[in-house]
């Protein structure tokens, strides 16, 4: 059963739910799940509205040009999604391989309703993996001496396969601004809980400190590293008789984890972004 | 600032959302919370609307009358809440102090906004905690010979107090269908992960089967024991180092908490009961 | 650097820690780690003792000789592991690879030390799994009218690999006590927080019955069905959003964790079983 | 049954474990638990016994004197303690009351094991609590152009009091260097997942980055404010519908289960402090 989703950020005022729903009922649409919140503080009015496209009296042209028309009516940003158009996404990873399988199988099992073409890596030993799941792989060195050509060379792949959504399974580089800036839809998993160990090493440092929970933090990237919207965070336990070694395998799970999670929820349009901040209607 | 809160359970229908909001906003309702679920399984539609009182163009006799007009022709069923009348609860308990002592000091503390005029007890050792919180306490014994002797004195105490809501903070005793079937409104505290270990001593029976995590179930109490909806469930770690002690120390802790939000939920009117299920809009 | 385990359970009287710790100490050896635990109730003393065979002066032999002869002097019953014998283990699946491919990541980067020479299932759905991590896949359906034709099929692939454990990866059928008493060594992962939902179809009755968290229970495998000592138990919150198919989704996410740290805890010889319990040393 | 706990840190090398147990065997005691852990990176010692006065063939002072001279022959520090001495503790706290009416009820139900003679505080509203629980109360303001003389002040009081511990039970105040010099015992609960909203307003910055979990620390208090060795962290979840005043209240949850759990690891002697961490033999 296809469905349509439109989620929709504008500033508050009364009526809102009934102008949204009133719309859809009035073109025969059966609403699945409708789900509101209001920012009292940012004066924001979110809304995510699904629906059944079966029966509903317009087409998908005619959803789309209303719903913005309807959008900028109150001053709003509206983002529309039919559930049978799978994105197209490029998982970039480095030499670890556990998130980059953990997406594959679910890929796989019809749990995560995506088209994965490809992965980039800066390292050769992942190949295999994606031969195993019939994923095309391409090898992008990380040029130091000019970082830039390795991201247009990313780029360039990206235009090629007609990628939506980069996911970074582990890819342990820095993207600069200019990529970012090319590609708002960028999911990247970190491992600490942010915003503690931000940067470099996290289970070192947070060995090094001595905490007794470690986490994982999936967030969308923006140009200030480490500071994105955060969309999932998950934790797992740890004690003095865990060696780093230990914080690092215990957190490979937290990070499948995470990843995982927010990943679903960003394709089953589950996630608001604004302000910085998300909220998540799942 | 008073809100209404509508919860509504009605056969599921195209364009219900869009009649609610639209009833709403037809008398200058500013919506702060819409709630919606569908179980599918059921066909059952589910909503939780809240809006200001201020500015609404109907009076709260008004409200009534419509929303139980509108109910009745979707063939639903509605409850009204207005945020500003907080309900009247008792709170019945045996000898241990934990969860009674912790849902007072968070009436204290204005975290729950609920009234309790009285604890009613089988054992007399809480007096003096009631006295603290200026709580009166009635000291009902069990008559072993004849139970109903003692529900009715209880029943009694429940009509003086006007009584609306009664929560078992480990009530020891089980209260009759009869007593049960004249007061819907009953949350009970059990201590084990339902459905494991239903019944009684469920901290001997899980240290003996070994388990590694033990629980506390929040429920609303029905007919048949332990099988009422379930609100809230709470889980703790434990280790083959804790004894059973240890289990009924730690649950303790588990027990305040589950009690605590169930009890929460409840008050802001975020449960929605049927087919012996709960659907929470927290 | 090769370590020596030595797992004790004896009647508990003073001195035991000091007994054994100086015979370690008498040959030389450099304790690890050293776990005690007396369950007063059972009065039994529990003990693993982890030292290093590099300047023990007794060889692997003299080691098990000696061990026994300690063990039987104080009534109890001892079992030894060298560090660099890993055990070779079949995994035993039917449709659903989750698990299997989860145990064969981790085996694969050495996250888990043990050998996995043949997977073993009713199903031939997971032969290109095993193909990808060059493991031997055998499939033995289940011959309804003659169960034991199929459990001999099964006996006989264990003897040729040499397997000394087993492991139960979602293997939905029951297998008979006289095969279970041929390996003391099963570990099986059930889908319940167990003793909750024994049996089949547990993610369904724990929709129906309205739970607010699932659970997956890794436990070792006795006559009595889902009964077994419990290894470890993992959980996730649910809500009435989940329909049964996103309980089996989010319980497959348990079920892999669950089982995995069992295992791990197995193959580190951290469990020490007893009186139809477990207790962890990690 | 009252039992004796040395602690030790020193010097790792082989038979440390045999040379405690052997001298505590020799003197016929009986071990009630044996915790060691090596840190190989620090190549430190640690170790934990427990054992029956009863029977021990050695007098307090004789324990004492042998237990210091044994700990100086390894280089070590050790620390000793009789589970019938109960520690003196004052509670420090400003105007938020869950942390105290959370310990003082565990004190009042025995749950934890020591006396509380006093609470001192820099507010005069936590009076009648205390009353409730005959603990004195005394009011320290703090003055502003002088906080030395403040802190005198609570000297003072904790030496007429003879005070072992301190507990900062929501002490919104700083303690001056020289303050911690003279007491080295303070547990402080920092209402955040350090290392993650040092200093002020955690949850109000914890609500601003849009975190999915907050947390609390308990730590002991060292001269680097909020860097002291960490005891305990706990964590719960949050949504976007969280406004700043719910992630406060949520908090007050998971500060009140950090510290008492916490204080229970100190008070039954489980914690080692050794470079700026902790190990809980728990």
């Amino acid at each position: 059963m296809i469905t349509v989703i439109l989620q929709l950020i504008c500033p508050d005022r009364p009526g809102l739910v009934s102008l949204l729903s009133g719309w859809i009922a009035s073109h025969n649409g059966n609403i699945r799940h409708a789900d509101h919140h209001t920012d009292e503080d940012a004066a924001m009015f979110l809304s995510r509205l699904e629906w059944d496209l079966e029966g509903f009296t317009l087409s998908r042209d005619e959803i789309y040009k209303k719903v913005f028309e309807l959008a900028n009516s109150i001053g709003g940003k509206a983002q529309l999604h039919f559930s049978d158009e799978l994105p197209r996404v490029a998982i970039l990873a480095s030499k670890q391989s556990h998130c980059l399988i953990d997406l594959l199988c679910r890929v796989n099992s019809q749990e995560m309703k995506m088209i994965v073409p490809v992965v980039i890596s800066n390292h050769q030993n992942l190949k295999g993996v994606c031969e195993q799941y019939n994923v095309d792989y391409r090898y992008v060195p990380v040029d130091q001496v000019n970082k830039l050509h390795s991201e247009n060379s990313i780029l360039e792949i990206l235009k090629d396969y007609k990628i939506d959504l980069i996911v970074l399974a582990k890819y342990m580089q820095i993207l600069s601004p200019d990529f970012i800036n090319k590609y708002p839809n960028i999911i990247n998993i970190h491992h600490s809980f942010l915003p503690a160990f931000k940067g470099a090493r996290p289970y070192h440092r947070a060995w090094k400190r001595g905490v007794k929970l470690i986490g994982a933090t999936a967030h969308y990237v923006t140009e200030s590293l480490d500071d994105g919207p955060i969309i999932d965070q998950t934790i797992v336990h740890v004690s003095h008789r865990d060696e780093v070694d230990d914080l690092i395998r215990k957190g490979r799970d937290t990070e499948r984890l995470a990843l995982a999670r927010a990943l679903r929820f960003h394709l089953r349009r589950q996630i608001m972004v604004y302000q910085g901040r998300t909220a998540i209607f799942a």
